[in-house]
This record gives structure tokens, C-alpha cells and sequence, in this order.
């Protein structure tokens, strides 16, 4: 086999699953090649990778080994993302009555769920987490997207009890935006043991969505190891939650001004992708 | 630059985002190539991939031209994937009351996901939708999946109306397991115009959430390309909606007895991935 096959294959092989550890013999797996000249391969990727800042394959310590792709949005791609959706996203056309913005198109754009589950997968990507937890509806593709990237389960609390649940446990919370008491419940089967969970939705005004997946988990015992959104609101600054990250910002809904969403602080240093 | 950097970033590019048309001059960009030896390059990876199942470099006709990558999953994979989902979901324990089937940690299964998105967009590849369109909850994680493959926008039919969603159309049905009166609404603004939908679901019983799906598309003159759902029951063996596939197919839960489920004939064949 000539070394641009291997090449051509391995790259794949990583790329199609992030975050995934992959043993020697399973990346030689149909490549009819040494070891010795695999882990050449495999250093020759992680390089050209790293250069031009697409992510890199880290080797896993321990007793199994082996390396795994960990992804990461381009220095360019990453500007573009973040000048496009500010852009698209101030378009004041999309308000709603209640200081709300439009975001079903964005939240269900390919490239945006695509980029945004890369940049925070990045962000996590030592947290530590074991599972995704997010509540039912708008920020799931988002969570879907980020656990690609982490390669991890997704747990979707529900606003209802359903019987394709199981058996559930349940919270009840007072809704921020609704001001009414709402349920919040999550199916036990859903949730791994001694979970660790990263909470992912589309926005974050005061935090109290977020607060009550944080007291469902707790009831799980499963530990919180960060809290994500699309966008948040500047106001209120203190949040019901401390430790989130948002890709956007958004400041109140003034009726008949413009709408500004600007990319979140956090998102504009080159360090960004550092974890928490 | 030498050849192997060339390739690993232009696999890497084109496994990135399947199905994005991109052209000669987007993939030369930092390649520092002439467009001769690109083309040659996309020649090569295309035959790599295509030899062992891997998907496709596809060159686009008309006046853009370019080229996209079409994900498939490689017979091995996708032979494990039918033998060890059926082996999961056949477990007894995942029973539950009124015929359901406990399946929340599969459809949160990242691997799951993201074979099954490629599989069915593999099938739906000619199929001219321009937007995915599933109902909240359970089949948004596999519509996402699918959507990602398809590099098309995802609209979620909602149960209840609600604010964020901005103008909505809703249409009342009867629900086959419930036997009451539901809504089902979906935003104006995420139908594209002249929409082509493909219907994403979790599960089909009889289909009557498909039908009204499609019902509720109508109202947006959208036409339906297709509808696809992880399983079917195999009875009631007529269906509401003709036109759909399953990856597996699911007998009649009787209490006591094992859980037949089996991969749906129609990906038996290995012409399974021809589409509708």
C-alpha cells in the first residue's frame, strides 16, 4: 500500500470520529503496514494538523493506549463563524414580543451547530465530562452537535413525564421567563453512574433553566462541570449560574432599536479553547 | 508543500463537511498547489475511499462546478452496527408500558447517531430534500445527525405553540398511542420556500405522527421527499405514511417474551444506500 493511501485512509478514519481512543491495531486494521511506520503516519498528521491549527491526535496514557483525533475550529473559520452569525443574529427582524430573538434558523444551520459543537467541545475538552445533559427543545441540536465532538452520551430532560422514558426523576422550578411552575425530568436510565455533566442549551437569560438542570442532576449525585449556551443576555450580569460559557452575547430588546449580539469575551482571546 | 500534507488536508477538509460543494480554488486555498496536481489529488482520495466503501468525491455539474464528499459507511461498520444495535435493543429490560420500548440511550448514543445519520442520508442522497423536518423530542438527535450528512437545515414541529418560534402553522391530529386530540406547529420562518422535506422520526407505530407531520408540510406546500425513522413496528404492517424507511423493525411486545428486533429488510440488500 502506497503511503498516501495510508495517509488518505487514517485521516479519514480520525476525522469521522472525534475524540474516540483508536488503538495502533485498529488504525492498522486493512492498512498492511508496520507499526513502526504507522506511528510515522500517525506523527506526520498530528503536525500537519496542529500547523495550520485543525485540531491533533493526542496519545492516551495507560495501560490501552492508542490515540484519538481531538477537533478544533481554524483560527479563520473560527473569525468567519463568529463574524457571520453576529451579523445574522443582530438582524432586527428577528424579535419577538418579550425582548425574545428568532434563533430556530441558526440552531438548526449545519455549519453553525457544526463549528459551535467543535468550538465547545474545545472548550470542555478537559473538564472531565461524561455525558451531555441539555433540556428539551431548542438547545438540543446544539448538545447533539457537542457530543459528537466530546464523543459522549446526550441525556435530554423533559418538560413532561413520557412513558418512553421510564422511570423518571423530577423537579419542579420556577421558570424565569414564564414566571410559572414548571417540571423538569429525566429519565435514570439516562444517566451514567458517577456522571459528570456538561450542560448544553441555546440561551441563557437570568440562568434559571440551567439552575434547575443543575438541581435535577444534583439529584442524580452527578456533578456539574460547566454550563454552555449559544447566546446570553448581558442582562442580568449575575447569572443563577456562575460557571458558563456562552458563544454570544445579547444586550436587552429595546422595541424599534437595533438588535446587538456581539461574540462573547471569553471567545476573543486566542486562548479560548483552553477548557475550563 | 509536500504531497502527504496535501492530502491529509484535503481529506481532512472534505470528511469535515459532507455534501458542501466546494470549489477548486476554496480547496487550493493554503495548499500553495497548482489546480493540475489538485485534481489529481481529488482523484486519488476519491479512489481510496470509494475502494473500500468509505464514500465518494463527487464532482458537481453546472456552471460553479466543484466538488463535494458523500459520506458512506463501510460494509464491516455497517454490519457491526446492525448486529450490535439489534443485539441492544432486543433486551427485555427495555420494555415498558402500552408496547413502548425503552430506547433514550440509544438515540443519545454518539456512534448510533452518527451511523444512522449517515446511513439514512446515504439513502436520501439523491432524494432532493432542501430541509429536514422532525417533531420534538425523541427524533431530533438522529434528524441533526442525518441533517449534518445531508448539509441541510433541521425545523422542529412543536408540540405547543411557543413564542421563540415566531408565526407558526399549526394543525391538530389524532395521536395513535395517546388516542387525544394533539397540536403540532412549525415555524414559518424555518421552512425554506418550495421546501423538499425529508421526515425524520424516532419510531413508527402506525404512523399517524408521520402523517400529520406531513399534513402540517402541506399547509407550507412543502412536497415530502421521504420519511425515516430508526424503528417501525412490524404491525399494524399498513402504515399511515407509504414512503418510509426503517433501520430496524420491531414485532409486537407481548409481556414475558423476548424482544424481536431485527435490521428492516430494505437494508439487508447491499443496495440498500440507492435511495428512494
Amino acid at each position: 500500500m502506497q503511503r498516501s493511501e495510508r495517509f488518505i485512509r487514517l485521516v479519514k478514519t480520525f476525522v469521522d470520529q472525534p475524540n474516540v481512543a483508536l488503538s495502533l491495531s485498529e488504525l492498522s486494521d486493512g492498512l498492511d503496514t508496520a507499526k513502526s511506520s504507522l506511528s510515522e503516519d500517525v506523527a506526520r498528521i498530528r503536525n500537519v494538523l496542529e500547523a495550520y491549527g485543525a485540531g491533533s491526535i493526542r496519545s492516551i496514557q495507560g495501560s490501552a493506549g492508542g490515540v484519538k483525533y481531538v477537533a478544533n475550529v481554524p483560527e479563520n473559520r473560527r473569525l468567519a463563524f463568529f463574524a457571520d452569525l453576529t451579523r445574522r443574529l443582530s438582524d432586527s427582524s428577528r424579535t419577538l414580543p418579550g425582548g425574545f430573538l428568532y434563533m430556530s434558523d441558526v440552531l438548526g444551520d449545519p455549519d453553525v451547530l457544526d463549528v459551535s459543537g467543535q468550538l465547545l467541545a474545545t472548550a470542555y475538552q478537559d473538564a472531565g465530562a461524561n455525558v451531555i445533559v441539555t433540556v428539551e427543545t431548542k438547545g438540543i441540536p446544539l448538545a447533539v452537535a457537542t457530543a459528537r465532538y466530546l464523543h459522549l452520551p446526550l441525556a435530554i430532560a423533559r418538560r413532561e413525564l413520557r412513558v418512553t422514558e421510564g422511570a423518571a426523576l423530577s423537579i419542579h422550578y420556577i421558570s424565569g421567563s414564564q414566571r410559572r411552575i414548571q417540571t423538569m425530568s429525566l429519565s435514570k436510565r439516562a444517566m451514567p453512574a458517577r456522571a459528570r455533566a456538561l450542560i448544553i442549551d441555546d440561551f441563557m437569560r437570568a440562568g434559571g433553566t440551567a439552575a434547575a438542570v443543575k438541581n435535577l442532576l444534583s439529584e442524580f449525585s452527578a456533578e456539574v462541570v460547566g454550563t454552555a449556551v449559544l447566546l446570553a443576555t448581558s442582562e442580568p450580569a449575575d447569572k443563577l449560574v456562575e460557571d458558563y460559557r456562552a458563544l454570544f452575547e445579547l444586550d436587552p430588546i429595546i422595541e424599534g432599536q437595533p438588535v446587538t449580539v456581539r461574540t462573547h469575551s471569553a471567545w476573543m482571546s486566542s486562548d479560548s479553547g483552553d477548557g475550563e
